[in-house]
């Protein structure tokens, strides 16, 4: 058996055994985990210097050396992180009544762990912390596999987490690190279909877009982010303007910003000579429509095609549309599924908007900025889906559970 | 644009016209076309007489003659079908509160459809009006492509299902026969990953892993049942032979027949005698392991490695096992996910094994013929899913939908 093989084959059979667990177990191997990542902080930081150091040398992006980077806050704020998962609702084992059937049996669903989960991301050391936390207390095995650049600090949290699972007398092949990077072992790893469960990668589009193409099982696909605003006739513009600078300028580097304006020409002639003021000020890069780029300084005019670009800097399109079924069209030709938000007082308008926009999120009158798990009330996240096949939008506990049929009967036989 | 990729392009753009209707709206078109298929019998039956008539030219089985034959009868059983969809409740529009954050914002999940659904079967002319009507129901585009021996029927029921989609002025295209049988399409159309959203396919283990092994969009798999039923140290024996017989003869070729029984060693003794006398007088092959075997006149022993067979026969594979543990790493190590059924009158027990045992449904004391989307409660199914992803189990209206989030605020900001 390939290496490979064994720690897939190993990380099934060690998740049957946590999928009984109660909550009140899991519950106390986490915060056992988070005073153990406190406790053992410096030889988590030594495995980071280590590839700090040969990041140094790789001349890694700086950006890339903030992610990698670990200090004595980061390392309590995957601590909190982790107590946080403690308190949160175990989905597992929960179960909702589908009623008594005809033939007198009664019909129950379950939740159930899916089984082991494979995490794919870069190179940032927290999210070993958190889905190997999120995982568990889902009762979910987890397989790791981190960017390379990250490998000695993964392994260090790992191996705390190896320590408390011992103490408690669960296997450590509960929550597994890649060891080796190397890209053939990637390839293999998403070929153990009898043992893997699901395949979450996070990164960008062209680390997605390799998962999916290359891999024999089942992959929450999260592809972009192209999130957009759109100023109803009916908005109030006092709240209109706030959404936007905060939706495109409080965070740009991330998915839930956003990325386009749309501007119901009724309301065109008031609004955007406030959103130049504002977004000039912000110095944010504005691409526009004809009709809107009248009401801009320093513009670039987009043609009909050329709009659905996810920026992810302070840089944005906007457009003039005729009416909500515009608007509608626009976002339905550009959108990423991702997050869409309307701004209107009109309440039909609102339901109508929500009921209508294909995104895995939907809001009125909300900054863009609020769609991540930890807003929306899941605690926190494993990532998020823009296909909506078992998971769709941010995914929390319940995201890493399936329901299987409970049947209780008294010896009923079918006819 | 190919014929394949126009079909399925069509089809996703009047699944976003069928996305929004109303219940009633859908339930008053459901109403028509069950009328319709009553109205219009004659002239599926004449398309069904040159599929049969094809059929005897090429010596289709017995079995594949009678499944593709339609009658008066059976296309009264189609339309009584569609008219029980038209009854469920739909999922569709249905929300969840998940409460204020915070923030301030509400957050809630609504049910929406998953957009265009492609179902793969073999040549089951009634496949195509259930598919059709229960995808309608559930707001999603559908495209079949069913066996190309009943093509000439499938052809004939849509017609039916366009007419009347024409009458309530709804696009043809949210119901799509594939008019030509040709493998090659087929393979084009498992690579519409951009409109199209699932794929079911029903039918043996090898239609199924060649739609795995060749589809760029998700596939729902059913691979096998292999359903055992452990009879425990406390079961009520007056109970556990209905269910074995029931469960073994009452259809054979089935995915939720028993192909298996377990015997506690404590209770092997008495219960062993009449399965022999009540399986032999039902002429079931027997096949079991040692132990079981002194019971039986006729029997082929099976070594340990000779379990886990699906018979879909009069056939059956007996063990005795040492405890509960026993009987759980048997079904661990042989079942298929899809139905396993305890026979107890021990509550404790009954609820470790359903806890315990990893498949779809979970059964006590209880027929495994149960395992079925109408015996379950959901009315209808149009598959059932032994991996977990998504869906698990037998496979109703609800399996067809997902859940986007609805957030509601007042104009409030990220900090």
């Amino acid at each position: 058996m390939s290496l490979i093989e064994e720690l897939a084959k190993n990380a099934s059979k060690a998740a049957k055994q946590l999928a009984i667990l109660s909550t009140e177990q899991k519950n106390t191997v986490l915060k056992a985990l988070a005073a153990a990542l406190r406790a053992q902080s410096e030889e988590i930081l030594k495995a980071n210097q280590q590839d700090l150091d040969a990041a140094k040398q790789n001349q890694l992006s700086a950006a890339m050396v903030d992610r990698l980077t670990l200090t004595t806050q980061r390392i309590d704020d995957m601590a909190v992180g982790v107590e946080q998962i403690a308190q949160l609702p175990d989905p597992v084992g929960t179960t909702r009544e589908l009623g008594r059937q005809p033939s007198g049996i009664l019909v129950r669903k379950m939740r159930v762990p899916l089984g082991v989960i494979c995490m794919i991301y870069e190179a940032r050391p927290n999210v070993t912390a958190d889905a190997g936390a999120l995982c568990f207390k889902s009762g979910n095995g987890v397989i790791l596999r981190g960017g390379k650049e990250a490998l000695n600090s993964s392994l260090a949290i790992a191996k705390v987490m190896h320590q408390v699972l011992n103490q408690f007398g669960l296997p450590e092949e509960l929550i597994t690190v890649v060891p080796d990077p190397d890209r053939a072992l990637l390839l293999e790893l998403m070929q153990q279909k009898d043992d893997i469960d699901l395949i979450i990668p996070r990164g960008g589009e062209g680390l997605i877009e390799f998962v999916t193409n290359n891999s024999a099982i089942p992959v929450i696909q999260h592809f972009k982010g192209v999130c957009h605003l759109y100023v109803d006739a009916d908005a109030d513009l006092d709240i209109a303007m706030p959404l936007l600078l905060n939706g495109k300028t409080q965070r740009t580097g991330v998915c839930n910003a956003l990325e386009c304006l749309l501007v119901h020409r009724d309301i065109a002639g008031a609004f955007l000579p406030q959103v130049s003021a504002a977004l000039e000020g912000a110095q944010v890069k504005i691409n526009a429509c004809e009709k809107a780029a009248n009401y801009f300084n320093t513009v670039k005019v987009l043609s009909d095609d050329e709009f659905g670009e996810e920026y992810l800097d302070l840089e944005i399109a906007i457009a003039v549309v005729d009416d909500f079924n515009g608007a509608l069209a626009h976002i339905d030709r550009f959108g990423s599924h991702h997050t869409e938000v309307i701004c209107t007082k009109n309440q039909k308008t609102a339901a109508l908007f929500q009921q209508c926009v294909d995104a895995s999120v939907v809001m009125v009158n909300a900054s863009s900025r609020f769609s991540d798990g930890g807003q929306l009330g899941l605690g926190a996240e494993i990532g998020i889906a823009t296909t909506k096949l078992h998971a769709y939008g941010p995914m929390g506990l319940e995201s890493l559970t399936t329901e299987k049929y409970l049947v209780e009967g008294e010896g009923q036989i079918r006819e």
